[in-house]
């Protein structure tokens, strides 16, 4: 029902378009007296901006958040936290030619199917500038796993057909040094000049993110409905433009015998096939999945489509996008995960009579 | 937090253990006035048993379905529908010696982690034998969306490495002829070969689920959070060994360029890469989605794993159980899906002032 | 939404008409590992049952629970427990004069009106029956709160103008020794012969619950829309014939001032006018509160009403039913106060990083 | 769950304390294409707003709301409209002495005991300030509500003692004309008379606000627990200070016998003793309830407390606040209730097919 909040205990509720005067939302949940490190949440956000490089949509957006409420003396209350993000950039001149057309790709038809009219300018509410306020919202859930000790960690793992190879180890420390989030140098390169290829084409490209989240204890998530693989998949596909998730060996594992999959339970040595979950429950190994991104939809090569007169017109888009999405997807994918995990841990707490 | 509910306004809640008398659920939120074919609902039942054929499992369940309450007079009432499915060939001797042991692949350690306890017997509430609710749960969406004309139909389309050859056009009326439930004859017999050679070895093979839903109108799902995709997501990851989830061309579109995936939306053709939904609401073209289930965990063949007391053993499992679980799947699928079409098409009726 | 369903953490969902196969429900977030009294349960169901004594209605059920998933050895596994009540004493022949009557001060009329049908038959749904089902779940909340030492305690403390006078103190050990479950012997005893007088004239009387919940600890319930007061207030206007709940002064309290009903916050002695709840979380202090019910609308004297065609008839009822509900009540409000003291228990829980 | 979330599909959700910058919320599930009217909204806020006369605190706030996203063009999108109420006239040194201090009657003791920590200004989350953001939820559900004519009436009917007659029929004309929003020109001025003599006294007053939904269809609202009348409960005792609830004719129904209380159900007249709701579904006839407020726990004269340390303190309170909080409750009333039915009408939409 609650179409535009998730979670249960810790729980994220948010608002607002691309055009408006703001977007925000409500973190309700948050338990009292953790320390909120605001340059953190900002540093979260500044991951995610636009312009942070020469990959990404030119929009510029400082996306400063503002805290309204739940917070006392540098510590959360218990009470709801409210917050802000005021939109400033916006060059809503830039979609008039979109206000009676429909966009291959886009929601725009599929929003006036369902509402019988929608705010044209930036996408409106179908806009990813919404994913703002999810990055914020896990920046709130982060700060709580920290407790525990839970590290949530993205990366750019493909772009198009450009992969990590197999046997190169994950260095986190290189993440963030590369502008594609490609935490391995020699494909981060080639990634990079794919999409500055796509970028003079006017086209775009699909990638994929990686996500492993540590020291998460095992017992964590609720069996059959709401399995913690089950909420993070429903987390992911929530996400602008993503078309396709797996947990573990994922979709390897349906060509796989039960005899090579099987995770061996030992003592010192294990396998991770399942990626960390079992029957829905974390089982203190790394969970690990990957989320697929189709390629962003806004592209300035001219396309063929209807407007709202059933006319065949040819489009040629003008506002400002991203060639790739995957760079700026990376802290949005650890924000979800980081709200399923914060909210599987404050309910697994409430279990323990 | 409704750990054992799925659904908002369609709603469905089950309870069960494997080996305890019985399992079952309560359906609330169907509405008033819907003819209960209960030869319907009883044959998805049918379709999902063990023992249906030389593929699954033999354990003899004949899998009847009594309703309790919310039927009168051949009609629903708007009241809630109480089901029990009695648990008939129960051989709990056959789990004694799991008692102790934590089998690979298994929720056992998991639940014992969580809950500090199980019932052992035939993998309790883990057992995928939990999914015989949510077949009669979607049976009955499948009665209410009927009524709109919406149909959904799962087959099989990959085991292991054998895949249905992409030039080969669904035929509908083949799936059930196929004990695999491949509406393909000849990569239906190289499937069901394949399970055969598996069932000796005392192994197990996973394999993949398609699944197409038909005349769903454009406007169903909600933006955000609850993407009609995101709880297509959900609903599928919850189910027992699905690893992975793709709509539309899923993974294949992180390898694809805008100007080659964009659906155009043009008057009498069009293509479908995104699968029926965009923005997270659909736009009245067919849903498109692969699920993908890992080999089943329980294996004749001996495999090394730990007791509760730490120590490492040789496990031979002696329970029985199906070599490749996505023949009996499919209804499971489906019934997933209509759980969430169902509850997409009343809430979409909800808002129409 | 889930009409059926009550409680977050501590969920119960019921399901069942008065003259189906059975009455049942599922019981979703009991904590692993409590040991299940089953004879307190089926005690606490025979509290409630009809045929108790002959103030109550004479309808024989022995209101067997029976248990089918969630327990095991004795003990709570974590998983939901199911459990369902036969229909035995089903007279449904009784009410065929009722099929195309809308009885008043009963849900006929307003069953019909939502859903455009309705099972006629001894009220269907809405029969005070289905409260069996709260008690059951209430009972299973009170094993939970046995932990805790917590204490839930209702009797009677009006029927019609009888009121237990201002100055007799509780004796909580005379409730059960009378059959009105009023503890002052004399205000019992006029509270009785009251209602056998109405027995007789084929006319029923209403009446008040009193409920106190001792070593509820500070710091329950949540603040705003959730208010502890707020569920306890949903919970017993959700019982039927209740139309009224007031807690700690109640209504009493609009006739005061500030001075004379701020609870003193002193050591060793205190004042309770706001009855163990402020600013919607408990205080440490008893809970208090009154729950109206209303005369029973089913009475045998003669009454003017409307068949389904719209024509003004005269009804005399033929089914069976109790003269003063108050008595049968008072399980039922402990049980729905249970289950809202649960829910806050765990939640509260969850909440101690 | 959601402690801040009231509504299934029409769902307020809220943030802010009492002297932070802001407070605000989020109304979710507003249907696309209602006409906001801003002057109404506003206009509600202002019947709440402090200052509003001589007998309310004379803290100063415009209280003018901000629509952040959601409306386009004057009209609801379907998508979430955020908005918030900045905070002005804080005097937040005027709680310097409060900081250590657990006033009697408000919730500073109960907010530590659950959070372990408590914003001291102005009480915080736990202050009435909250209800502003009601107000502006219940307007838009009150612009929802309007177009199938349904309307929502509040008005103070007791104020301790004094109340309006049994014979006095109401004039809703005349409850704005009245500060103390009592449509009775002989009892308004005596409750103004108190509530004078309260303020100089230093004291409070409790009071009674009734409320009538008139024009409310036949079938709303869900039976069990869900129940009209129970929603209508809790939406009421989650407003600060108040202690009851009833419906039709309340607690007056527990002294009535069967044949004097039973609605008769007759064509052209009709009594309405259960006030509209029955078996928890609207019954076509006006909805009317009483909602019982404490005298405000704010007052000036000396008064007995503990500090944190434990040590027994003597309390005068400083800050400004309202004499007898009736005025001010009646749009909040009004608009909880509001809430209550918008969401109703949702739901019972879904159910036709």
């Amino acid at each position: 029902m609650p179409a535009n909040t998730f979670g249960e205990i810790f729980r994220l509720t948010t608002f607002g378009e691309s055009h408006g005067p703001s977007i925000g939302g409500i973190i309700d949940g948050m338990p009292a007296g953790i320390e909120i490190d605001m340059s953190f949440i900002q540093g979260q956000l500044d991951r995610r901006k636009p312009g942070q490089s020469d990959i990404t949509s030119p929009r510029k957006e400082s996306d400063t958040v503002e805290i309204l409420s739940g917070v006392f003396e540098g510590r959360s209350t218990g009470t709801p936290i409210g917050f802000i993000i005021k939109n400033k950039d916006q060059q809503s001149g830039d979609y008039d030619h979109l206000k009676d057309v429909y966009r291959p790709g886009h929601a725009d038809f599929t929003y006036e199917a369902k509402y019988g009219t929608r705010d044209h300018r930036g996408s409106g509410r179908a806009s990813a500038r919404e994913t703002a306020c999810r990055v914020v919202g896990g920046a709130f859930a982060q700060l709580l796993l920290r407790k525990v000790n839970v590290q949530v960690t993205g990366y750019v793992s493909a772009v198009h057909e450009i992969q990590i190879p197999k046997n190169v180890a994950l260095n986190k420390s290189l993440i963030e040094q590369s502008i594609v989030r490609c935490p391995d140098p020699s494909t981060s390169e080639k990634m990079i000049a794919l999409i500055h290829q796509m970028k003079e084409e006017g086209d775009s490209v699909g990638g994929v993110v990686t996500c492993i989240c540590e020291n998460v204890p095992a017992g964590w998530g609720e069996p059959v409905f709401d399995k913690l693989n089950a909420k993070l998949a429903q987390a992911m596909l929530s996400i602008n433009a993503v078309k396709g998730f797996e947990v573990g060996d994922g979709f390897g594992a349906t060509r796989k015998q039960g005899s090579e999959h099987n995770d061996a339970i030992l003592d010192g040595q294990y396998t991770n096939h399942d990626g960390g979950i079992q029957g829905g429950i974390s089982n203190g190994r790394p969970i690990l999945f990957n989320v697929g991104f189709k390629p962003v939809s806004t592209i300035s090569k001219p396309q063929q489509t209807l407007n709202k007169s059933g006319e065949e017109i040819t489009l040629e888009a003008k506002g400002r996008h991203d060639p790739c999405v995957v760079p700026r997807a990376v802290p949005i994918v650890e924000a979800m995960a980081s709200l399923v995990l914060a909210d599987a841990m404050l309910l697994q707490q409430s279990k323990k009579i």
